[in-house]
Order: C-alpha cells, then structure tokens, then sequence
C-alpha cells in the first residue's frame, strides 16, 4: 500500500506501535502494511516464547508476496510485555492467549487494537469499523480517553457483510440477513488447513465462524447506549464454507426489508455510499469502502480482492430474491480489510479522533490515571 | 459402477441404445457408465458433422479418469438420425441443438431420455427424478405409451435439491426455499471453465443456472394433473457459484416450512427416506438415494460425491436456521446423479414401468402408432 | 480394488495381519486396499498412545473417498505389540518411530511387510518390488524362512523410476539417469502440506526425497550377494518438487545408456515387459506394471492414476534426449503402488513364494526359532 | 510497477506507441505495465477484426488483478495498420498472425518488439535479453537504425533460462543443459488451458515449447556475427510440463560445464551478477536480474514471481549434480519478464542506445529510407 505523504492531522511524530502475534499471518500482514506507515512505527515484534530471542527472519515463515521488508529481518522477536514507550499495541495473536495478554497491555494503559475474537462482544470494546460505525468509538471516550482500552475489529466475514449492508441500511430498514461464505484459506492462518483437505474440495464449515457472523454484525449495526451497545434488531442465518482460495471471502447475501426497495435504489444506495469517517482522509482509508463490480459475473476474490488497496468490499449481483427481497455478492480481502488492515484503520481513526494520547509518551505516561479496560482477567 | 448381474425385471435381451452427443462430457460419462450395463447395450454413438464418421477414439478428448472401454474406441461416431433397431436413445446434447435433434428422434417414434435442457418444461415432457416424483412418468402413458416420446432428467443442481426436499417434504409443507451452490467445473462441459478464471477463485455467477434451480423444483415437486404438471406452491431462490472443484455440487440450503419441524424430525426423514421406485430394484439404483453424513463437517465434494457410486445425495449439516426454519448442506455427484446416471436411471425406471416397449423391435415397431411427442419443432 | 476370487496358490484359510500406524493416510489406505482382500484378514488396527483404545472411527481423520469399511469403525485401535495370532504385519508407521517398532515385531518373530524408510537400506532388508527384483526376497530363505524379518518397499518415486528403467534396463545398460519430480500431496501424509503452501503453488524441494530416489533404486536394480545386495553401478541425479495434485508422482526421466537404444527399441521394450513374477498371478498385480499411455500428452496424474488399479506404471513421451539418450515421463500412484498397495503386493509375493509360513498359525509358532531380522535396536 | 520519475537517457517527449494484439493475455499485461511508463505513451490499441472499432473495455475479458486504466477504457480498439505517428509496436499478437502482421509493420518502416515468436530465429531479427546479450542489438545498427526492424524477446521458458545460465557462463563454459520445467497456465494465454485439464493435475506436455527452449538460447548466449547470429556451442535437452498454477515458470535444472565449478563459485557468480545494461538504469530494469532465493526451499512460484516487479529471474537450490556438474532452479514471472515486461525492457533499451529515433516523428519519417526488415513476406 502507498501512503500519501502529508497529512494535516498526521502525529506530530511517528507512534511507536508494538505486535502481538508478529510471527502468525496476520501480524505478518501488519509487518508488511506498517512498512512505511506515515503515522506508525513498529518498535516492538512480540511472540510467544517459542519465537522471543529469535530474529525474525528465524522466527517466521514469510508467507507474503511481498519480501519481508527490511527492518523487519534482524530485529530480535520479544516476549509479549508492556513497555513504557508503546503508545499502542497490534494484537494478532491467537484467540486462545488473546483473552488474557490483551487485558495485561490495557490494564497497562497501552491501548490494544486487535484482530482477535476474545473481546469483541464486551460492553467496554467497541467493534469498530470506521466507515460503518465510528460514533462506536466514542465508547472510550466516555471510558477514559487516553488510557488503555481494547477497540477490536470484528471477524473478517463479518467486516465484509457489515461493509456490503450498511448503504443498504442507510436505504431501509433490514430486517433479514441469510449469507454463505465462500472463505479463502488464509482466513485459517498457518499452518492452517491441511492441503489434503481442502484441494479441490470445498468445506462446508469453519467451526465458530458462524456464530461470528450471526451475532458481531448486531454489535456493529445496533446503536451506542450508556455503558454499552444495543444489538441492531435484525436476524442472520449464517452458513460457511472453506474454498481453495488464496485470499478473499466471498458472501452470497441476502437481505429482507421491512419495507422494501428496488434494486434500482439499492444500486444508488451502494454507488453513492460513503464513509462517514472520508473526511478524516486516513491513510488506509480507501476512496470508496464499498463500491461496485462492473461486470456482471463479479466480484471474484482472485481478481478484485485487492481492490482499493485490500480495503474495499466489492459488491455485485445485486438483483431482487424471490424468498426475501434482495440478493447481492459481496467479496473482502480477508486479510487485509478483514484483518491487518481493518485493525490500522482503526488505529488509525482513533488518532485522528484523539483518542491516542498526543504522541508525546513521556508526558502522557505522567498524566495517565488508572486504566480503562474491564474486561474479565483472562 | 458394478451392476447386479440379475433381476426379475430385466429385458429379455438387452435393449438396443444410441447415445447422442457421445463425444461430450455426458456422452463419454453415459458411455463409461453404460459399459457392462444389464439392460442396455450401446449401439449406436452419434456425434455431430464434426466427429462423424471418426472412430471414438479420435473423435473425444477422453477426460474420464477410467480408460476409455475397449467396445468404444474402433466404433465409428455416426451422423444423429433415427434408426429402426434403437430401442432408445439418450440425449447428452448441447442446449443449442437439443430442442431439433430430440424432436427429431421422438417423432420418429424413438423414446429420448434426455439430459439437456430444452424440452425439461413441456407439458409432455415429464421431468423426471424415479426417487421423488416417479408418478410424472405417468404422463407417457397418458400420452401412448410405447411411442415416441421425450423425458428430461432435471438440471445437475436440481437434481441434488429435490432429492434433498423431498424427505422433508413428506413430513411438512415447505414454502420457501434459499439456496447458493458451490458447482463443480465439469458441470460446464469440455473446453467449459478457462483455468485462468477459475483456478484459486471463484465465479460467482453461472449462466441459466439459477433460473434452473428455481424453477424446475416446481414442476418436479408439483403434481400431474390432466394435460400435464402443476407446479408445487413453493417459492425458490438461487444463488450459484462455480468453485475449483473437478466433481460434485455443494448445496447450502435453507428451508422455511408451513409449520416448522424439528431438526430431529428433520433428521429422521432424511435417514428413514426410501425411494418410492425402490422395490423396482434397478441396476443404478443406490441403496439409499439420500443419506446423511456421518461428520460435522461434511458431505465434501472431492470425499463424498461418488457415495452410492455417484448416485446418491449427501446431507449435511442440518440445523436451525435464524431467518427460516431450517439449514442443511447437500451435495451431488453433478455429472452421474446429475446428468449420465441420472438419464440411465430414467431409463431403467421407465423400462421397469413397461414403458420402453417390449424390447422386441421388430414387432413393437410394427405396431407403432404415431409418435407422442409434441413439442415445437425446434 | 476388485480381487478375483480363486487362485491356486491362495492361503488354505485368510493369514491374519495388522497394521502398524493404522491410522495415518496410508494406513487408511491399507484398511481399504486389505478389505475384502482374498488372502489376508486384518485382526489388528495399531496406533500410537494418542489413538490407542479408541474405536478406529474415532480416532482417524477418514480422507479416503472410499467410504470407511464397516469392519473397521468399531474396531478399537491398539498399542503396537506383538501378539502370536500376527501372522504378518503392514507397517506404515511414521519413519520416527518405524526403527524401533518395526524392529520389536521382527524381533519377536512377526514378519514385517514395511513402507517406511529407515530399515530401507539394511542388507538383512530387502528392497522388493516383485515385478522388479522378486529374487532380492530370497535373502529372507537365506536368512531364516518363517522367522521374523522385515521386506520393505521402497519410497512412492522410486517405485516408479525403477518400474520406469526396469523394461529398459532388460534391453540395455543403464548408466546415468536424471529425475525431476512432481509430487502429490498426498504423499506428504496428514496434516501434512498447509494449504497456504501449496495451494496454487510449487515448492522445489521435500525433504530427505532426493536422497532416496538417488540411493533407493541402485540396491534394488543391483544384484544380490552373499550377505546383502550389490548396488547397481549407476548414477542418478535427483531434483524433486511438490505440486497441488491430490494422488499420483509425475517423473520427468532422463536416461544414458552405455549404448543407446533407438527409441522405437525402447517402446518396445516398454510395450512388451512382464512382471517376472506374472505366473504367480498375486491378487494385487496388475496385468501389466508397466504400460504406454497411448496419447502424446499423457500421462497425466489425475486421469491415470488409477490405471491398473492405481498398480500400473504409466509411461509416456517416450524420445530422443539431446544430452544424454532417451527422454520419457512416468506416473506411479503413490499411495496405492507407491506405498500401501507395494506393500500388499509384497506380502502377496512372499506368500507364494513360501517365505510367511504355513497360514496355520499354533503350528508355525511352535516351531518357530530364532527371529531372523538383525537391525539395530532402534 | 512504480516508475522512477527522471532519468537522464528520458526521451524528450513520450514515444508514440501501439500494440498489437492488445486484447490478449499479453496485451493486457502490456496495458498494464505501460500505464504511467515515464517514455512510453499508448495511442493505439490494435486488435482484430472481431474487436477493432469496439471500446477497449468492451473488447477485452480483462484477467489482471489490478483494474482496467481508465485511459483504455474507452478507447476503440482499432484495425492493425501501420501509421505515421507511431514511433513503436509492441506486438503480442498469436503466433499465427504475427508473421504476416509484423512484417507489415516493419516494412512500413516501423520498430516492432515483438513477444511473438514466429521471427524469432531469423538473422536479421535479434532476440534480445538485455540483461544477457545487449550486443545483439547492434544487428539492428548494422542493418539500417531508425528504420522498421523487429527485435525479439524470447519464449518465457528461454527468458528464464538463458537469466539462470548467464551469470554461470561468465565463470565457466557450459556444455550441456538439462531442464524440466513446471510452467503457469497464463503462459496459454486465454481462453488456453481448459480447467478440467489442469485442476489438480499436470499435463506433461506443452506443443511447441520444448522445441524453443532447446534452440533459442542458443541463439540469446550465442556471438554476433557478420550477417547474423551463431549459435552457443552448447546441447540443451528440455521436458515442459504445464502446472495448476497462475504465473511464474519454475525451471529444475543441470548443468554440464567444459570444466566443473565448485557450488561456491557458482553461488558467488549468482550472486555477483549485474547486468551488463545496468548503467543505462532503464525503468523497467529491476535492480538484480539474477538473484538468489535466500531459503533452502525456494523459490516458489506463488511467492516470488513478483520479486523485482516480475522482472527478476530468482535462483535456488544450488548444488552439485550427481550426473552433469550443478543443479539448481530458477523461477521466471512469465507474462512479464518473460513475455510484456521483456518487451518493454527491450524497448527501453533500444531507445538509450539510439536504436528508436529522435522521438521528433514527423522528421524522422521525413529522413527515412527504406525499411531494413528482411524476413519473408508473411
């Protein structure tokens, strides 16, 4: 991805950012997209304790196309503990650890923004998507600006189907979501799933994928309210398959409104969508979060994934459904939108909103009262 | 497949069968299917001005992963016109050309069990599954039964959806059906699919394919009344994809009932489902045309598509769906429940019905009347 | 795999066997290439202490196409130790145990029919292929017949370079032989390679693979002597790559001859070789180990495979080289002719050539003496 | 690609460029790689009849990942005549059609560099690598420079190949060459290779293929000579195979020198390599033509096609070779270094040695004379 170079609300200096999980997939994926970031610089690659010592090119298998970068190669892999001098952790780490070593960086009063599931539903963590729902984030605000907290980003099915639904909601009011995934094989990391599996063969589940995506799109559609959020009232019934693909998770989707529109109109709703957070022109944001396939047999992950950098969600096929009203595909960078680079737009966002501390660590570090987080321990 | 080697239904000498379109991909399944068939002996395969009079060999690009049987080779592909001592011909021709050719056959008084598309929705053309709906055969009958006539096996996705509903349906009304398909490449024949659009991808479009699967359900799971079929009272739809999988179409299914039914119950239509065809015991007849999958995460297409050598219906999956009643994922072996085998079971079916006339060419042809076939003249 | 059902030569009652490391791909592959197998009867699925009292459904991760025998669902998996009903067993346990169990069977008296490698190159230990080397197996007769000892086959690709070079070699000498590989996943096990490897992907090097392809095929097309085995004065270089094809070793071969032969001589020594064990008429052996693929672009390992059963070797391309002589590909199956039908085979073949014992049990083991098998500890 | 934006040797104003063949595979990439090229304008898309007059966007099934330029969109595509306001064809045309068209565009005394491979062995058509052999450029001087002539890049398989051979032929003589190659289905173009043929499978045979590789290098790492080309003292052995893989062609190979080389040697001349270009610092030139994959286990098709922007050749696995002297593998992007990549390199290098004109049109067309292109009419 390339950055613009100047921004008005840019950090005066660079934030020092640290990775939890920077051997997995996914932080590889953070490695690759922070090379270069004009506001983040990486400071700190944590792992577990099988990698912590080791440099990380020893450390990981680099499964990016692009060549490890650089600065990357020689720096030495730590063990996963708070530092003084991080303004803000990236957590990719696996949910099983996640619960516990997130809370430990909050508690810490480093903020956490994560990829991992453990969080995402408690009162105290917005489930961000900032072209969706970024008044979400005013959730810490009202905690504690400035002190530790955890912003999550939701499942990357998730994030695709609350991208493919929100101009749609800003039509009508939804009040039906069936969906099938079609989920590349990157979304199950490494070593992930067994070639022998999955070669010319589809697998009609990914176990706790569909409890993800029947339940988190609430939390982000539904309203902020004192001390928390209010599910949005719709109902989704979710079905997930693994495909052999690389990357990029298609959703066949659709939707029934209380009160229902044209295909005319969803189209314009979708044309016209922008994110509510485009005048903040952050660098990861994409021109256009959802925009439309041009062509007819479109989106398909292999060709139109990466589209707007990775972070725009692509729809197409969007006609009436004779069971509820509408029908659409939609495809998201798995890894990208969906994970790495969905968790930097919300780092992102929440500098631009203040939300950060001001980038001068020492003084923040003095001002600082207790922590935010109140999560259960781990 | 293996046949039994003896039934009391058989023929008194094998039947005398032509294949038209042999060199395609249902023609070359039809004719590895039909090699040691009990009742039908392939005498005839009929290409178009391209391969006629080529030996077989030279004429196909042979993609069955079982050599080429030896009768086949050396026969010469002959030009599509009737003949006196064909008993029956199948018909795995193009869609373009179908609509002539079949009628063709038909009204020269040859039954057609045919595969293509054209003539499935014609009120004289029963389109015909013998485990679900084996009373639409009935038709023929009504029409003058021993004379020309045409019946269709449905499309390969239909094919694995009604045999999915109908366990169900006989324990409940159904009125809404969702379906998205994950299809196979060899459902789009030979060149079909360019690897460069589908290998590490998916399209997510199928053309014809989902106005297909929501109607001939319809007309299959609809009653025969005089003159023709009512379609059932259901509304279907459709979503179809096309995945990098060899064989084997994966359905996700959800299912809205008049008054919803258990998953237990639903479970147990499944596993007690018969085939009301089954005490014919014909030779591709599976032992249960629709059975359930022992695993959470299956029926697969590459493990699980040949079960009941390739004609029988896996299920799986099946659970509450949050905007319907009820999700389950189905899958079908595309190009032999789906297409060859489908098309041979027909046959047998209609054989077994008395309907194929006495086997004794001569004589019935004598005794023909006028051909029953009535549709357009293509 | 259909068995014929009488053969002079068959066991007077079924030997009884077992598998070690039952549950592991090829081990699932003996399970379903033994069942129903006219000579041998399995009494005993082993596993490690992970599978060991479980029902062998339970405890294996079922990745046949084959439906799971129902004979072995509820069999319960045991811990790997002799037992005096044995007459025989597979081994197809990981090489990191194999050295040790392998050695406690032979030991105790239980002949040990191997796929593993480390017990490969013992000179106690012959390297069989019957339908290349069958006298290799008479260094058991001088070892000790009856007793205890271990035949192994050798490693998927050099079973089919050495049936590859065998019709060769047999019309001249060969000197130099160079092999490129393209090797299925299968042959890497469970869980074996991660998708996010290979999927659209090659990888130029597996393992310890080179090195048994240069060393293997020279003990087993060199001659016996007293006390061990002669390798083939022969060099063979070896470059072996992974690609994402489910079953079946590609070689691309070059080979120099101390005097060339035309290329029409070398087909024909292709077309015309007999397995120098044919007379025996093992249920496993195919009617030909070695065939021609009759098309310019074959063979090719999806579509040829299975030949023979998944026992033939499949030769095509057949040419001039213009360094070294003669230029051709062959495919070999490898779970089936590469792993765990070559073991079968060579059971099959050491029961008829005499070498397992008499088939009844209390008798032999009474007169059984001292194990033969003379390898280290482990 | 990402252009730098000055370069001394820049030509005062873009050049005028068209390509032929735009619509394919190859002429997409070309569009591709040209969008925002620093010398290079594109002012005419040239295609065949069936798509001359319609809008570029209508005419192309567009298969790159990134999206269609805007710029190409809506430009009609457009007969392929021969212009005076041309300074430049690329052509990309089918190899059927490439002889005739070329020829009319050379003689009309326009340069074409060419990815087509009819004129490719001509003596008065360089094949040009200019990273290999930049002196073969001088035919075009001692033709008649400035006037139509056709320059060459190789076969995708060659490009590869001669890259991998250069940096050992400056330590060592080579004698002999053996190379199987595992080859990515864009090199088929499109529709090309039908999916039913390459998913999960190899074909071991590509048409045509072997017989470049074995010949064209000869002519790449061959001397000029008065009148033409002489071709490298050298035997190349070749076996193609076709892979399911997207882009990038991965070459296993030997190498038989005059006098062997120590593996060290041969990774230090690897790794020393520079082109002999590389002071012209043209844009496309990548900043290592040769470089060494720093893991045991590449390089690797999916992983490091794209190493240089696509245009560098990636080496691995050096290491003695048990027949000839040295193994290794190289891994070449096909359809750019090998194919639009290589063209437009060619171009450029053209243009910094003088060879394109003075980029002033109208008075080099006023200075021509007669077109130098001499190979036979089409």
């Amino acid at each position: 991805m390339a950055f613009p170079t100047r921004r008005p609300e840019a950090p005066p200096t660079p934030l020092n950012v640290g990775i939890l999980g920077a051997t997995g997939t996914v932080g590889q994926k953070l490695v690759s997209l922070l090379s270069g970031h004009p506001w983040f610089r990486v400071i700190s690659l944590m792992g577990s304790s099988r990698s912590a010592g080791l440099p990380y090119e020893a450390a990981v298998r680099w499964l990016e196309a692009e060549p490890m970068p650089a600065w990357a190669r020689d720096r030495n892999v730590v063990a996963p503990v708070p530092s003084g001098n991080l303004d803000l952790v990236f957590s990719a780490v696996d949910s099983r650890v996640a619960r516990e070593v997130e809370g430990v960086f909050a508690r810490a009063g480093t903020p956490v923004v994560t990829n991992a599931s453990p969080h995402r539903l408690l009162p105290s963590v917005p489930l961000l998507v900032p072209d969706v729902n970024p008044d979400h984030a005013d959730r810490i605000r009202e905690l504690a600006a400035g002190s530790g907290f955890i912003v999550a980003n939701p499942n990357c099915s998730t994030t695709g189907l609350v991208l493919a639904l929100k101009p749609l909601l800003d039509a009508a009011t939804i009040r039906e979501v069936m969906v099938t995934t079609l989920q590349a094989i990157s979304g199950a990391g490494y070593p992930g799933v067994p070639s022998l599996e999955i070669l010319g063969n589809v697998i009609p589940k990914i176990p706790g994928e569909e409890e993800k995506l029947e339940v988190e799109p609430l939390k982000i559609l539904g309203d902020r309210e004192d001390g928390g959020f209010r599910p949005a009232p719709m109902a989704i019934s979710a079905q997930t398959n693994r495909v052999p693909v690389v990357d990029g998770h298609l959703l066949s989707i659709s939707v029934g409104f209380s009160r229902p529109i044209t295909v005319e109109k969803a189209i314009r709703a979708i044309r016209s969508y922008r994110s509510p957070s485009a005048d903040l022109r952050l660098p990861s944001s994409p021109p256009r979060p959802v925009t439309l396939h041009p062509n007819g047999d479109g989106p398909q992950p292999r060709l139109d994934s990466g589209r707007g950098g990775g972070m725009s969600v692509t729809i197409g096929r969007v006609r009436p459904c004779s069971v509820l009203d509408l029908r659409l595909v939609a495809l998201v960078h798995n890894t990208v939108r969906g994970a790495a680079g969905g968790a930097i737009l919300n780092a992102e966002f929440l500098w631009a909103k203040g939300l950060l501390g001001s980038g001068k660590r020492s003084k923040r570090n003095q001002a600082r009262g207790e922590p935010v987080f109140s999560g259960p321990a781990g």
